[in-house]
């Protein structure tokens, strides 16, 4: 395995680790909501957001252990933005990630209030894990990041406009928030942490939207070329759905190109930071370039 | 209009003000969110949680309007729970303080999307309050009071024993963590704000879960009375619902005994407070002794 996969690997088992520590073994917490926590949680996601708060904190001086509830936290937002996103009311999907969603498994009610637990359950370990104002302000950050001007009304607009078509920068917004925000929020937070100055948070934020956008894009052309070599077998809940994206406005290539840019422009955040800046490279190469 | 009711009156005036100018007046909200925010946290809501977290901080020596961020926080908080608790797939109650509720009016997917984004902004306006320490204790306080332990958890084990019989221990599990445990975290995260000391703290965190306890079995005997009154004529989400509660348990006199038995343990905490407790005194014999 490659030098970065490993790190990546290694940042994952942290992860996983303190999750489970902080979650599931707390008579505290009912059981069978710590089931269903579980049953999201651990499903087999990439863990690219606590990989960059981890990587990130590192590269800016930092260790990674301290940055660890903020990991943890990111990716509880990110798991309880997909269940919710998954409910009939809103992509009404049936699968995830290869197995039955949570509200297909446990019903729709424990599929909200699971979400719920999640999102609380994510301020509770970051506030935790808060000992001086480095940690108050990746808290604060997250929360931003996530919140009533990022993520959140990403998902708003995404949701209400969903079957009409729309220009050019209602889809930037939704990209940007939707998706990068989290993603510029996961690398801010790490460098928070380990006190970054100014000039480092701000080319690791731009950083960070550019592989967000990336990760947008890539995500579109893959829906794409999904669809195009399952045609006719594939019944989801994409059919019918005829939003506006990168692919839509640009055809597969223009979005491809485009996806190179946005990577090009991150590349270039990292210039500063030389060798150590490597594992960043190689992942926002990996963005890029991955088939699933 | 009685000294302690003004009083409550003004906490009330400066709480919405507070929550306007956070919420609604920023562009950088999606427009139609500031608006099902709105049709939830303007409905008219008796702001009793804003009301302990102000007076508390008064009482512990500090300024109402210090706690302020935190007073927003607890009550958008309170109403996303109530926005998810009324959906379909939970209680299925179309009707919340005389209009619609947010789904019946505006659609699950935006009822879904409305409450997590004020949950989201809770920890958004809670967190661009903390200063310094006192107020992250204040967060971390109410973070935990409505979290995965807390009111969440409360929430989770209502939901899913809907339905059954259920022993006393269980029927307090849920009144403590589904109800008492947010108003406790709003009378500490005042006191917190403050900087109260440790027993002063105690005994505000007492009188916080005494007042929660007979706030829920006031609810229940009022159900049953709503109930006997309207009966024949009533068609409502507790049709079939035959849940625990305090009056199934010690019958509706039975009830009002225990409601009386924890608001005599909430005035004893407040005596060596003498005058300066009188707001919170008369609050608590007025949640004994309300009729709706």
């Amino acid at each position: 395995m490659a030098d970065w996969l490993e790190k990546w690997a290694g940042y994952t088992r942290m992860t996983e680790d303190a999750l489970k520590a902080y979650l599931l073994d707390d008579d505290a917490i009912p059981v069978k909501l710590r089931e269903t926590m579980a049953y999201s949680l651990f499903a087999g996601g990439k863990r690219l957001r606590p990989a960059l708060v981890l990587a990130s904190c590192e590269l800016c001086g930092g260790e990674a252990k301290t940055a660890l509830p903020f990991a943890c936290g990111i990716e509880m937002i990110h798991t309880y933005s997909l269940i919710h996103d998954d409910l009939p009311a809103m992509d009404n999907d049936d699968f995830r990630r290869g197995k039955p969603t949570l509200h297909k498994q446990f019903g729709e009610d424990q599929a909200i209030l699971t979400g719920d637990a999640l999102l609380h359950g994510a301020f509770e370990i970051m506030l935790d894990g808060c000992h001086d104002f480095t940690g108050v302000n990746a808290v604060r950050r997250i929360a931003h990041a996530s919140g009533m001007r990022g993520m959140s009304a990403g998902q708003w607009v995404d949701v209400t406009l969903t079957g009409t078509g729309f220009d050019e920068a209602t889809m930037r917004y939704i990209h940007l928030h939707k998706t990068a925000d989290l993603i510029r929020g996961a690398i801010g937070a790490g460098a928070d942490v380990a006190g970054a100055s100014k000039e480092m948070l701000a080319r690791l934020d731009t950083y960070g939207q550019e592989i967000g956008y990336t990760f947008q894009i890539v995500d579109d052309v893959l829906d794409v070329e999904g669809d195009s070599a399952e045609l006719g077998k594939r019944v989801g809940s994409d059919e019918g759905n005829h939003k506006t994206t990168f692919v839509t406005l640009f055809g597969p290539d223009g979005a491809k190109e485009q996806a190179r840019l946005h990577t090009a422009r991150a590349l270039e955040m990292l210039e500063p930071f030389a060798e150590k800046g490597n594992f960043l490279r190689e992942l926002a190469l990996f963005l890029r370039d991955r088939k699933h």
